[in-house]
Parts: structure tokens; sequence; C-alpha cells
């Protein structure tokens, strides 16, 4: 059976499911986009189908807009009761803009003024990933730790909480999730040598619900009693801090810095930890828990349900931040509560999002760190000869921004595959010593990256999550650094670094169509239905980010180790982009 | 007769004449776009006609190029080879894109690094008004006062010559011409107590080949035995010193920071000079010579062949630096070699360009501080009721941007009109005292300006230089101020400062089309034939210059005479667009 558009669920909470997969889908779909994955299952898959594989060709710039800002631009614009919203890099500042009108003219912007001082603390660039709308609201995070609430018809502030310290090192960058009445939202800073926490706003107040550190006792992890991992060793007590030496837990980073998802059936959040601090593997012995993680809470609570490591005591930046895509698969004949889960370690995770058990961890990206998952203990078996530490090492695959980094992919409930942009980077190291002092960079590793295997820095792939296998795969000149968006149409779109917003065929990966953007593409596309029924792609071009920060942060290219060596790989990324800030939205004519 | 595009001048030099009116047509059109008045004879008039009243309405975004620089974008792109050019505000980067891969690849980027200090003695707005083309390279200034010379294959830099003093107040922003082997290019500064001069360089070297003062002794003005203008009065020796006061001709503005024509049968160049400073007429006695003038000079000596003076003793800020449209005209019979001039007092002058002979000066924009022109003397009948100084003066009309400022008109051959971008706005002032420090503001008036009558801030208007009329004419929120750009195809462009870039019919101004761009535009629309033989329109969209400080340079609305009185008449233009710069360019489907 192939899913049509009308098969497709528009009720809350209803299940689908067919003989070859299912998928949960738990937002009505009416043409709105209300939080920057679409809907809790982070599917990104919108079911208009007005634009298609066969006139999609002619998708023309239906109108654009300047942020006015030109750093890197990766946030989805939201759609709700035809006013779109948008937020820039720092200053972070919020758009409404009318679709009702001509031009779509601005209804008010918000500006919550964060520290300039903030911008120092960004690891990566100033970037924003976006909002979340919420009954009359629009919730988003400032740079320097701030949560706000914005009336979403006025522009009025409604509260606005202060989270976070930014001489601690910390920032705020993720878009916020709510869920049941909870605003959740995560700090930044596993370059900086923060403490990474989760904690939950109560939306009508703003008010801290509750805390959960990714390090420390258990009592700070909001590790208690219903915690259930899935394997034996993760079980035991305060492994938060037991597997650290000494106060290094303190320090340690495993940041929430990216994606959330939920389940709104099994009142579980998803979301992944951050590498810990500093890189340089050898300063911080143990297994480092629960940085690069996924954990499995309540919403109301913060109390953690299960949790996994991808990467324990990481030896190469490897985040575990990275989208948690969640799906209802048939696997060997059973239907699997799933979640897909891309790993920056290069291999795509196939969870039970129950209990957290691996079911598989192929590789989506070239990559020679590792040889697999034990999925009899669920741990990663690294490749020692790839370690990192105070010797030098070279050719180790991913580079630490991984297989791929925060660009989110997409899930297509008619075609069965996971849309996924990526990275094809390897890199060099050298470890140094780093000394930790509030605030400031702790990193401990010189890196040069440098394209992988073929060639291109990038690539753009469908993937099956059933058969963990790759479908089609497009290469990219660049990191496919952009997020991903399918729609019922059977279109796939992303940008790229150079400027090139791209259709393609969702079953074949033939381009279809594509524009010349003027600043590269580094944003999250959207779809939505337009006050006059009609169907329109929306997408934030202003290159930037840790990938573009040698355009965007003006990186000097003669040190290669700049931007945590990101920049040895982008050097020639100015000659094919220039910084920026433009919205585009797309139409038929 | 009516001319078609096959009947244009295809020749240099070419003389076309009709029973109804004639033009000098200076350069060949062959679909480039070498200069930012498109000609000699600067009438931003294409012969391509592919794009036309019928199928304008289908025009779409080609392709888009984000400049990285968000300040006011006044240039015009040129077209030369299948690559296009553009100068950015200051940085003042030079970009070169090959019109001849999908979506323009940057071929090279050239970057002069001005000064960072050069941004304090922009009057308004850090702005550029675009490069000339000339035998392979790219000649164009930085804010700095630096004419460079850039190899157009290479983008290697040829030469570069300083021609001022940022410690003067001086900076330069006009885009230069080239004619004859010299590079000819002037200062800004009116508003800084700069003493104005026009300068030309050896293409070729870089050279300076003479450098004439607007004011001073007939020697630095270089006024010589052929200097014949028409009114007797302007015969007298050394006006430029002795319509002053002992030395204030040394800091007494005339700058030449605008658009230069070229006769080339004639052999003259044609350009106006600034306000006189400081605005407060009070402090500066006498005409001010030749301050809010125009002058007729040889290229290759900068001879003074003859001069008008638009404003004598200005009260208003009303630069003469207007552009100068050379037409042919018959005129009571008489074909005219003539020049249309619309001035900041809100006057379109018809002079003849032989001798400076004023035809008519009929207001194109509402005014009330002159009763016309004296044609038998040439003199202004100005209005002393409004006249400035120490004291309060209400509702002068035109304010102090004029009728119309540096935005430059069109003129079609096929319909004998005049396509007029400008303002519609009156002022109160009190004059204040003014002290000279060299390099700081020198104004000694606190203005605030507003719409004039009907409210609208800004008209584009259809101008018949023949019976001196207006044709018809389309209101505007904001000052239009932009350039106009009209083809063959009978349809006139221009862009508004809230971001609506507009086609419209050239016979009866009728709006065909229009598009949204994301940042409102004050740049110089251009059309151009690509290299797979198809029309295509230019323009680029940032918001700026002295009508958009309020946006472009963050200028506090709570100070109404903030950017010399111009942000109290644009209080709003934060609600209705936002800074940018990026390049639109528009095809047929």
């Amino acid at each position: 059976m192939r899913l049509t558009t009308g098969c497709l669920p528009f009720l809350f909470g209803l299940l689908i499911t067919t003989s070859v997969f299912g998928q949960i889908q738990n937002q009505p779909d009416d043409g709105q986009w209300t939080m920057p994955a679409k809907n809790y299952a982070s599917t990104r898959y919108s079911t208009l189908d007005q634009i298609n594989t066969a006139n999609v060709k002619h998708l023309k710039v239906a109108w654009t807009f300047s942020t006015g800002v030109s750093r890197g631009h990766e946030a989805a614009p939201l759609v709700v009761n035809n006013t779109m919203y948008i937020v820039t890099p720092w200053p972070n500042y919020l758009y409404a803009l009318d679709l009702t009108k001509p031009g779509a003219p601005t209804k008010w912007v918000y500006q919550p003024n964060p520290t300039p001082a903030s911008q120092g603390v960004a690891c990566c660039d100033v970037v924003n990933r976006g909002a979340a709308y919420y009954n009359g609201r629009i919730y988003y995070n400032t740079l320097d730790l701030q949560t706000v609430a914005v009336d979403a018809n006025t522009g009025k502030e409604v509260w606005k909480t202060k989270l976070g310290d930014i001489n601690l090192g910390e920032s705020m960058t993720m878009a916020p999730l709510v869920a049941k009445g909870k605003v959740i939202v995560g700090n930044s800073g596993g370059e900086f040598g923060v403490r990474g926490w989760m904690a939950a706003l109560d939306a009508d107040t703003g008010k801290i619900a509750w805390r959960a550190y990714s390090t420390g006792p258990d009592s700070d992890v909001l590790i208690g009693a219903n915690f259930k991992p899935y394997y034996q060793a993760d079980r035991a007590k305060d492994l938060g801090k037991n597997t650290w030496t000494g106060d290094q837990w303190k320090i340690g980073g495993g940041a929430a810095w990216s994606w959330i998802s939920y389940d709104p059936d099994l009142d579980l959040i998803y979301y992944g930890t951050s590498n810990p601090g500093p890189w340089n593997p050898e300063q911080r012995p143990g297994d480092n828990k629960w940085t690069s993680s996924i954990f499995a809470r309540r919403p109301e609570t913060g109390e953690a349900i299960w949790a996994y490591q991808f990467n324990p005591h990481d030896e190469h930046d490897y985040d575990g931040v990275n989208e948690n895509v969640l799906l209802d698969l048939n696997i060997n004949g059973q239907l699997r509560k799933a979640l897909a889960h891309p790993d920056r370690n290069g291999r795509l995770y196939i969870m039970d999002r129950t209990d957290g058990q691996v079911l598989s961890a192929e590789p989506f990206a070239y990559l020679n760190t590792s040889f697999g998952v034990d999925l009899n203990t669920g741990r990663l078996k690294f490749n020692e000869a790839k370690a990192t530490g105070f010797k030098t090492i070279r050719d180790a695959c991913p580079a630490p921004p991984g297989g791929k980094d925060w660009q989110p992919s997409a899930y297509s409930p008619k075609t069965g595959l996971l849309y996924i942009p990526h990275n094809n980077l390897c890199y060099e190291s050298q470890g140094t010593q780093a000394n930790y002092i509030s605030g400031t960079p702790y990193v401990g590793m010189l890196s040069r990256m440098y394209a992988g295997p073929g060639g291109n820095r990038g690539e753009f792939c469908a993937w099956d999550p059933i058969k963990a296998k790759k479908v089609w795969a497009v290469k990219e000149m660049f990191p496919a650094w952009s997020g991903a968006l399918v729609t019922a149409g059977d279109v796939v779109f992303y940008g790229t670094m150079d400027g090139w917003f791209k259709a393609l065929d969702d079953r074949t990966g033939n381009l279809l169509w594509q524009f010349k953007v003027g600043s590269g593409i580094i944003g999250q596309p959207v779809s939505y239905k337009g006050p006059d029924g009609r169907q329109y792609i929306a997408v934030l071009s202003g290159v930037g980010g840790w990938a573009g920060a040698v355009v965007a942060g003006g990186v000097n290219t003669v040190d290669g180790t700049a931007a945590l060596g990101f920049t040895n790989a982008m050097t020639d990324l100015g000659k094919y982009t220039t910084k920026g800030g433009m919205l585009y939205v797309f139409s038929l004519p």
C-alpha cells in the first residue's frame, strides 16, 4: 500500500501503520508550520502536494524579506494564522510578517536586546535555530540565555526568563519544544567547558519547572526509580559523576543545544547531549556520561526514563545532539516504536524509543573511527588506531562536525525514506593541553579538516530505515548544512552552502529544479498553505554557522585550525558565496 | 514619426532628430551596460524590448546575489562581456559575476580596504553609486577618496590614486565617468565644510591630469579665456572667490559628488556642484559661487566653457548635483542641443547645453521657495518669506533633499518623456551657529522634514521636456529614492524604499507588475542582454542613503533632527523595510 495525501492523518495522535512501515503523526497538518521540525515526531514532512515532481520546475520566487542581519541563518520560519515568524541570528530579532497582504509586510518586530558579549561565547557563529508556536505565543531563546514568550498577535513580551550565564561560557542557540505546557530549552557551550542541561519552563509564567543536567549525580541528572535504560551497564548509580575523574563532570560539556522530539503516547521527550569537554580525551579519563548521549524524559517532570550513550569517552567531538525522528517501523515482522538518529559518528541509529535498544547502526557517511555497535551491550566499537589525544592522528573520518551535524533530516511516510543532508569530512589532529578558564574555549585539540573520499565535502542522501541502507545520494561540493523538507508532492528540498536551493525527486534523487539565492543556505526549508490556498516553500538564506564561519565570521583562512579546524576544509567558500540574511518564499506561477 | 528599436543609432555619435524631438545617443547599444547612466547622454534607456508592456507581468526572479553588506545600495550594476560588476557600500567591494554560468558565480572580488574612519565623514550613509567600464578596466571610487582601476578580466588592481583627505571631511561616493581617456571623479562633503572639486585621472596611469575647484579664484576653478557663460553677470572675474566673504570659499562646499554627462560632439562634460557650507546662509553672505551650479568643461583639460548657478546663495541645501540628461529638443520650431536637469529646488531646467541658457524651469515637484527663473538674467527668483538663517521658518518646500536628490531620471526617445523618481517633502528649520572644525559636520541648521501636500513623501512622474509639463504621476508613500530605467519595450522600472520593484507602462503610468524584494530599493535598475540572448533586468536592494539612514544607520527616531532632519519624515520606515544588500535579476520565464 502506498500512502497518499488523502490517507494522511489530520487528527491528533492518529497512528498510521502499513505492511511496510508505519509512523506516528503527532500534530494535525492544516498547512501551518508551528515548530521547526513540523511536528513532534520531527518528520519535516508536509502533506501539501500542489507542488509536485511534475510542476516544481516552474517554481518561482513569490516574495523576499531581508532580516537585516548578515550571519548564519539556521532557523526555520514558522507559519501560524497567516503570519510568518522569523528569528534572526544575534541580535535575535523576531519578525512577524502578515501573509494576508501583498509582499507580506511586517506586523511587528520584537527586539530582545541580548548582550553583545554573548557573541564571544558562541563557538560557531551567532546562530539561532528558530522558535516554537504554542497557544497564542511564540517561544524562543536569545544567545545570552534568555527564553522569551511573545504574544503572537501583538509582539508584546509576555515573559522572559534568564537561564544561564555567558560568563560560564554558556549560550543558547536551539529552538524550544513545547509539550504539555512546558517550554523545553537547553544550553550550548560544549567547547567552553560548560555543564550541559535541559530545562523546562512553564509556558504561561516562564517559571522554571525542572532542570536536568547531563553530568553529575543522579539527583542532578533527574535519574530516579523509573530510570530503565536498555543496557545493563547503564543502570549503575551516579554514572554522570562516576564515569569522570574528580570534579571534571562540572565542566564536562554535555550541552543540550539541538533538537527535541516528543511522543505524546509514550509521554517521552527525546534529545541528545553534546561532546564532553575538553575535546582532548586524554584529559578526561572515563566514559564521561552522559555526554554524547540521548535521553528520554517526561516533559512535565524531566524525570529520565532511559538514556543511551552513542559515543562513550568521545574522541572526536561527536555530539549526540542530532535529530531523533520518531517512526513506527515494521522490523523483522515486528512493529517497533522506533526513532531514527543519524549520529555525528556517521552511523544511522534505529532505536526502540520505548527503552533505548539499538536495532541497527549502519554508516550513512564514510567513517573509519568505529567498527560498529555491539548490539548486545549497545557499546560503540571504537577504532583505537584513530583515537585522539596528545598524539597526532591523521585521516580520521568523520571529522568533528560528524557524518552530519545539527542539520535536520526529513522523513516521508509516502516513500518510507529518511532524507539526510550531511557531511563528508575527515581530519587530522594534535592534542594540546586545554586549560579551563571560565567563559573561554576549552578544547585542547588542533584540528585540520578536509574532504573525505571522493573529494565532495557534502552529500544529500535518502536512507531506508528498515533495510538500513542508502537508496540514493547526491554529492555536494560543500557540507550539506541546511535542513531537509519533504512533501506529499514527492519533492524533497534542501539548500547548499554555495547558494543553490534544490528540489529533488524523493524516489530517485533526480534534480528537478534549483534556484540561486543570494547567500549560502544553512536554514531549514518549510512548506505552508497561504491565505490564498496555495502551497508555498520558504527558506532562509544566509551562510554561516560552524561550517560557514569562514565567510560569516570573517575567519582568516591562513590558519586552517581556526573555527576548530573547519577552516581548513572551507578556505574556498568565499569564492562561492557571500554573507547575507534573506528569506525566500517560492510558489508556482 | 515614432522611433522603434530598429531605428535607434548603433553608431557612435549618430544624431537622431524627429519632427517632435531628437536626441543624441552617444554609445552603441549592444545590450551591455558599461556606465551607470547607460550612455554619455545619461538617458538610462535600453533598446532591449523582449520585455514589454504585454509580458512584463510574467517577470520572475532569475537569480540573486548577496553583497554581504547591509547599508544603502545606490549603485548600478554594470554588464560587460557577459560579466556583471557590482560595487558595494563601504567597504567598497567590487564583485565580478560570471553570467555565462548558472547562478552567475563570482569570478573574483576586489577589496580595496578603505579606512573604516571614512565612515565618519559620510554625511548620509556609506553609499557608493557605482563604477564605470572603459577599455578593459573597471574604475570606481572608495569612500576614503581613492580612485581605483581594476582589470576587468582578472580583478587585479592596475592603479590606485589617492585624491583627498578624510581629515578635511572629504569622502567619495560618486561613480566616475570616463571620457577621452580621462577618469573624471569628484569629492563629497558639502556638510563638512570641504572645498569641492572635480578631477580627471589618466585612465592608463591614474596620474592626476587636472583638478577644478568649485570655489576660489578663476585659476583654481579652471576658468580662462574660453569661459563664456550665457548670462552676463556670470562673466565677472574670480566669482568663485569674490561672491564670498573673506576666506569662506576655502570651506564653502560645492562638492561634485554626483553625475557627469558628456557630449562627444561638443566635447563637453556636464556636472553640478553641491550646496555651499555651512547650510546656515546667514553665515556666508554672497552668491557663494560656484556652489549649487552646473559646469560645462573640456574633459581633457578641465577648462570651464560655461557655468550657471541654479541656486545663488542657497538657502535650503539645494545642491545642483542632479543628473543632466542630454537631449536634442525641437523647441518652438528650433532644434536645440539641450539638457534636462531636475534640480533639488523642484524645477526642471531645460538648458541649451552649448552655452547654458535656461530655456524653461517649471516645477516638477511641489515648491514654495521660489517663484521662477528670470529667463533674461537666468537668476532664480527666491521667495524671501521662506529664507532660512538664524530665524525659524516653517513649511518651506521642497525640503533639503529637494524636489529630487541624486536618484537619476531616465529618458525614452520612443515617448519623448523623462521619467523622474522624486520627493514630496517640506520642512521647518532653525539656524544655529556652525563652527568649523576640520572633518566634522558644518551645517548650522536644525531641520525637521515631513510630507508635502497630499501626504505622500514621494512620486514617480513622466515629464514632457518640450511642453514642460507633467504627463502622469504615481504617488509613493516614501521618497522615490531609486534610479529609473526605461526600455524600448515601453516599460519603465524603479524601486521603492518599502521594497517594491515596479514596472509601469511608460505612456500611462499604469502599474504592470511589482515584486517585493527583501530590503528597500535605492539602487539604479539596469537592463542587459544575457549570453543566452535574453533580456534581463537587474537592481540592487538595500535601503539606506540619506533617506534611509533611519534604518541602515540605526538612527534613533526620537530626535527628528537627526540625519539632518530627514529622520523626522522617516520615523516609520523601519515598519516597512529592513536592512539588506542583495542583487535581484529578473527575466521572463
